[in-house]
């Protein structure tokens, strides 16, 4: 294990570990406001997100701007201490926006506008939106930036939710833009295109249009589109930024992404580079069968998100059940508790929440808040006092992180892009599957994982998993290879290095940018049906997706399929090289040959786990000479575990510590057993 | 039981019971009328809806009137003593006026048109339409009210269905202008509304818009543009209504309602009280397992629509299948006449059908009719002529009604569509599935129920039953208190009265609304997957729903959650309060659960069974003096019941009525027996 | 068996068997250019189909026409004796074209455009496209009909496939001229359409809009709707096959027909008699479980066709999965080669792919090509090879054809359009089921069958089966029941004759059109629920519908429903008649029952098949003397067929064959046995 890192030196915006929510106050009346403060006192609330949806409040008709309500709680917050983190609004423009200007409304693939009532209703090209928020913006940036409460800025809300594509005329004509740019000349977009294919070679960059209509366009004019789309609303991002910083040039400056257990639909990583803190919103999904796994993957790529791997925040999450699911899940009791500790403990350096107080009225009426519908005299309620008083008490936390993994899990939005649009052999592919059916194998025994992209520094890591990364450039792919040179070991699966950074489809075999790595290759595909499975000769099923590899490789074959159309044929193979080891797994396997897989990477690399006990998922966050072990009971009876230091939910020391059913204990690492802390 | 109530005053078009069917002639060469008219006759055919979808034929071009083919059809069916329900044409606008008016089309929530080709094809608010349809029932009206055959008046057809819900522009306009006779103030609709919630706050009413794109929108305006929607077409309503009186002060006027087995896209309780005969189409689901209890159910609604409680008209319902449905279930043998009569036994004092002859052409073409494409050789035309015959022997039992019942089930269209739109805990959220659950036990034991909304005056009832009624305002939560405060008994079930009458969610506990009143409450949601089960300790088994009610509440625990996270916990409460009692059953529970509380509500209320037989569907119509009781048998074997009088379809007096499997009887109470009718 | 028939002197564009695919040089450098024709050669390709999406690259800007590189590779292609199968380049308009005149984009039923980046982007009836289009097929037709390497022109790519119906006002105005055309007075149209009910009654064609919007439709409109799309795009393959008969009048011109499992978008057989060849291009579908039927029922489709019924030319077929299916299934070993046989077998003079090479880039990136991805290391290209090299040793059996069969199976795809769409009493009803079930049966057996329309000259068959004919007319009814009265067989299942060529319902029983000649008639249909079945009194159970059959037919009762409400009524009955016999199955039946029905026609009627073995699939060509048996095998086992002749793949001669598991063998009969062919 590498050691840990020290803190870097970079912004935060409250003392310890953050403990909050938005708090939209504009939807109560004011007498409601000084309970509010009473009950974030009693919860141990130090930060709340503050103004996200006040536009319409603030500037209630074009220029007319009345700051008096957010001063009035601006002071209040102040006096009771608690820091601010203040949205600029401009994801909800106000209803007279929208009256006036129609036409900043984004549209859909056929041309349909979103037409308003939600939230992110503007094109994120459009010049006149960008105008109005950047006035609003200014006006409150240059209002509150002295205020001493305020302590972080938050760009607008959920970039992408709702605006993350638009296929209006204005977009349109930023796309080309965009593409002139790129491109330079219309003969090379042609070119890396393959536009000659149907015959859409264009004769000038003013007939190319979004991707409109049918899926079935050219993928790589859906792929660029996808990166323009991105780019448009980072442009939002960094125009909204630098307001701020012009007002105040020292200020911290987050936004709040949206990494959930797939592909997001902008380009996070260069996002990352931009902001001062790197938060994130994340939201579990009801049909998750491993809500814990689903976190640990979600802060596994978050704390890499940031060149400097420091702490990041969780801006977001739900004190139980959301709204947006077709049957939304209640969290049973302790699991709010055991949740947020599950992301501190992958490295963020606090826990906020949407929203403060449930809203009795609104689209969410029936999103659970912090101050539930049913008030203080509630599960909800308790669990959330209990939650905001451990991190007070467990500040000195904060600034350590989670040490270098020594394995790597490459993950790639773009390549998720590529993945999960247009005719592949087999429609419909997701990517966060093949990736967290890989990762959990690790989680499940408490080793840890970086989760990165493919042009990540991978000079540390000994094992790196290439799942289902169908689009990888050269430059990646010889990153990728540089691994096993150094004796450590790469494992590729099914659809991994398909195509390069333009979606074309490497030629001669597959996987084409792996192949020559792997000492084995493909030449069919053979997906497989819903329900349809595939013997190995090792006893594993494949679903989903097989191939016909080619007999007689270079690597061991480690296993056959043994039924169907390619009986005989190599299905997982492993090709020794240079010291180290390339594996290719050809088909999607269960969960059976993944754990076998791994357990054999485990066993050739000597990767060592951090806590060997299947109930209890054990992570360490350490830095300055300190160490904590975070330890978080799933399951549903106690366990008992060896393991000696100070813990500090009931603040006894000794030589091993007791984790009840559903609760989670953080040991304090290497300290003298036996007494109480005051 | 309560005293059966003499028929009320009021006006009926024919004497006896009415049946028939719609007549559209325009669709047949005019050598089929005389034959129609024969048939007619042989069937027993008293009324006809004449002129549904005559517009393009008595109007070929705009202001050419021609009603050379119906003065002929309406002399002869004059001449043979049918009487003729007159209806405006103006659900069928002709072509023509399409091709001259496009925009008088519906708009969908994309602002795409509805294009011609179907019915209905009109927004409510277009004051062009208006025009036209006015000017058109203005000429009918005028030439058709002295007629003597014309014995009522059919306004349009089943408004609603079609263009229930319009969001052109124009409609948008109207919207507004409802909602400023609403509000007044636009500060009162955005505090109504709660249009804080994402910003969305509005600085004139001119910037509201319908709810156009997403569900998820601000569920007040959705709310709102519902109930504008419904006022819109009852202005149709109304206006071709005051057209037809001009031309006779004393027509009887009716529309045809679409009351199904769910709420119904317009406020029919408010639009009874314009009709002279409160009229219904009833289409029976072919995926409804219960078709029996489902026209039960609708006729304990119908003939409460109306504030006097009188007869109601069954104006359209199907010999056989339908046609709208994925599969178009055919009636089996004997059902045409069970169900006809089903429909007479719960108080409609006519059957009648869609339609008269079964069209070759057109979109409804296989849409069976009275005499079907297979001609009289037929089962369907053998059960109309004999269902017909019958009708007229039992001509004497119009005019009684059923007697008010001693249990209630409250039921409100406008609490229907609150609970079934927008986002939800769990989405897709069915109004029809709980009432019909729990009106079901009461049904299978014959007990009489009353299906009310929760407006009514609930004095005459000792049982009252609010299923999933979410949205309830507090002038009806206290009406329903007082039936408890006077020693009543209340059953609540989960998801009633969470919101207002603004759709707003009341707070401090679930029920809001009748938290005191039960004694108990929940503090948080959690929905069930599909297919998920949560067992309770008393056997039953709850799917959809439960709730985490609080511990220890006032009210008697009836029944615990038995497992999952919420094992322990409340699950079903009785609240002895003021000699009543108040129950609250907090999750979806199964039949075996809905069967025990009612049994036990059935007992602790001392209420009785109109007949103890669980083949035999027993209901009691009376007035004047006479009683009359329908034995419906829906099961495959004969059965024998008990009940002395003269059974009216055999005509044979005795002690006792064998009811034949799939057959009905009618028994005229109290009279000698043993002696045969001649 | 009816005696083989010489190959009638029609043209063809190679010497024996045509070979190769859709060459696309464009999407390649030119250095690929010669790999490809030494490929080529190696494969024994004879032909190829050049230019199908090269307008853009002819024709860079509007009138700029650059023949540089066609010319370069048509001189390849000629001095290595490939012949060329040039096509107009009109299935790919250009992207200048659709920047110049977004006004040709189709547009959907809700108006919405189809945008460009598909194929096929323009309406057929846009005047626009005309122009442009036949410019650019005048100036390659002028250009390259001297050319002799150019054999054949292949007009457009797949018309109908994209640009099937369209619902633009250009359209609309086009179909009003139809409809003046075909009716002449509107009153005749509203007589025809039955337009009085739901009153929508035309009083001028220029009221009459395509069937925009929902498919609730009147049915005739929508019928005449379709006719007129198929013309419309017939109208762009005539004028364009005339452009180029005026450069060279000599010209074979040709199509590429979509003859799939189930009826096609447009009236393929009045489409048949204006080219000189019968082209098709055939894809599987992954989710058939009998693929080698589909095959089979094509082939049987396909010769019957064109009047003469000689050869026809499978010009696009895929070695291995598609692209555009959920799950694209690929070719297992040895598929390639016995399906393209299967076509050879039922009638095709060759076997042409798409495409030569697979693209790396485009909407079809994954499709597989005659050259994968994956190089010629690969399954596909050492199968292709083997094909290629295998027609070129079989080339004798070109100009034979398969020998008129004595049952024929009536097919229309007209009568598939009113079976599938509108309201029927059961929504969503599927074609192709029930005549590939009946075919089926046969198939299993070896007893040939021709697939024609119920138009056809029926005087040699003894057998007729007609399944779910929905839509037939007077004439072709008469053409029908002529079979039986010259002693023939006809079986008529349910579906079959309820409506005529206008689809208006026949009325007095079902089926109408039939009803007389099976001395048995129906009056309800009984459709059935997904999974519900219904037992027969043979055993074979009903699924999807039944029908109430009208008791005492004065057909003979061969089954009888034995369940559920029809239970005692006739369900399968057969109606001896002059000699002749006439069946009515009035249920959908399952295997069971098809197989008995079946094994009773071939006895009954005395029919033999070519070979009695379950496993292998034995088609016979033959033609000027000669005799070519084709034993295909689809099972997993090697088997003996005792049939003389040389056999060709093997070049074996002898008194039997053994057609190992997976392969074809194709048997020259009647040859002396013992010798090895030089």
């Amino acid at each position: 294990m590498s050691a840990s890192s020290p803190r870097p030196a970079r912004p935060w915006p409250t003392p310890g570990l953050s403990f909050g929510g938005d708090y939209n106050p504009e939807q109560w009346p004011s007498e409601v406001w000084r309970e509010d403060l009473d009950l974030m006192v009693e919860a141990g609330v130090n930060i709340v997100t503050l103004g996200v949806f006040s536009w319409a409040t603030v500037e209630r008709r074009p220029g007319e701007f009345d700051w008096a309500a957010t001063d009035e709680i601006v002071g209040l917050l102040h006096e009771r201490g608690i820091r601010i983190d203040m949205a600029t609004p401009t994801a909800a423009p106000p209803p007279w926006l929208h009256a006036l200007h129609p036409e900043i409304l984004p549209r859909d693939r056929d041309l349909i506008p979103q037409f308003p009532g939600a939230r992110l209703g503007w094109c994120p090209s459009s010049p006149v939106f960008r105008d109005h928020s950047l006035r609003v913006t200014r006006e409150l940036a240059q209002r509150y930036a002295p205020h001493p409460a305020v302590a972080m800025w938050h760009v607008s809300n959920e970039l992408g939710g709702g605006n993350g594509r638009c296929y209006c005329e204005v977009s349109a004509a930023a796309f080309r833009d965009w593409l002139r740019r790129r491109y330079a000349s219309v003969d090379v977009l042609n070119h890396t295109w393959g536009t000659a294919f149907w015959g859409h070679i264009y004769s000038d960059f003013d007939e190319v249009n979004p991707p409109r209509g049918s899926e079935a366009q050219n993928p790589a004019l859906v792929l660029d589109f996808d990166r323009f789309s991105s780019d448009e609303l980072l442009g939002q991002l960094l125009a909204e930024r630098d307001v701020i910083r012009e007002a105040d040039p020292d200020a911290i400056v987050t936004t709040n992404f949206m990494v959930g257990p797939a592909h997001d639909v902008v380009d996070y990583p260069r996002w990352a580079a931009e902001v001062d803190v790197v938060a994130n919103d994340h939201y579990t999904l009801p049909t998750d069968p491993l809500t814990a796994q689903d976190i640990a993957f979600s802060g596994d790529r978050m704390r890499n998100l940031a060149p400097e791997k420091g702490p990041w925040l969780l801006m977001e999450h739900s004190t139980s059940h959301g709204t947006w699911h077709p049957v939304n899940r209640a969290k049973a009791p302790r699991e709010l508790i055991r949740n947020s500790l599950g992301h501190i403990a992958r490295g963020a350096d606090g826990a906020l929440f949407f929203q403060w107080r449930s809203s009795p009225s609104g689209a969410e009426q029936y999103f659970p808040g912090m101050v539930p519908h049913s008030g203080t005299d509630s599960k909800i309620w308790r669990e959330t006092v209990e939650l905001g008083q451990l991190l007070g008490r467990i500040g000195e936390i904060a600034g350590t992180t989670v040490p270098r993994a020594r394995v790597a899990l490459l993950f790639d939005d773009i390549a998720g892009w590529a993945l999960t649009r247009g005719l592949k052999p087999r429609h419909g592919l997701d990517y966060g599957r093949i990736p967290r059916a890989w990762h959990r194998a690790f989680w499940e025994r408490n080793i840890p994982v970086d989760v990165v992209g493919p042009w990540a520094d991978l000079a540390g890591y000994e094992v790196v998993v290439v799942p289902t990364l169908l689009l990888v450039s050269d430059a990646d792919a010889a990153n990728i290879a540089s691994v096993v040179d150094r004796g450590g070991c790469v494992l590729v699966t099914h659809l991994s290095g398909i195509v390069d950074e333009n979606d074309r489809v490497r030629l001669g075999g597959f996987p084409g940018a792996f192949r020559e790595l792997l000492g084995a290759s493909s030449e069919e595909f053979f997906p497989l049906r819903d329900g349809e499975t595939v013997l190995l000769d090792t006893g594993w099923l494949a679903t989903e997706w097989t191939e016909l590899m080619r007999e007689d490789p270079a690597a061991e074959v480690v296993a056959h399929y043994a039924a169907g159309p390619l009986r005989g044929r190599p299905a997982v193979t492993r090709n020794p090289r240079n010291g180290g080891s390339a594996w290719y797994v050809s088909a999607s396997i269960d969960r059976l040959g993944i754990d076998a897989v791994v357990a054999r990477l485990i066993a050739e690399n000597a990767l060592r786990p951090i806590l060997e006990s299947p109930e209890v998922e054990a992570v360490r966050r350490s830095g300055d000479g300190r160490s904590y072990l975070f330890l978080l009971n799933h399951s549903d009876r106690d366990v008992e575990v060896p393991v000696g230091g100070r813990e500090l939910v009931t603040g006894i020391a000794g030589a091993a510590v007791t984790v009840p059913a559903g609760e989670v204990r953080i040991v304090r690492e290497g300290e003298r057993t036996g007494t109480r802390e005051s």
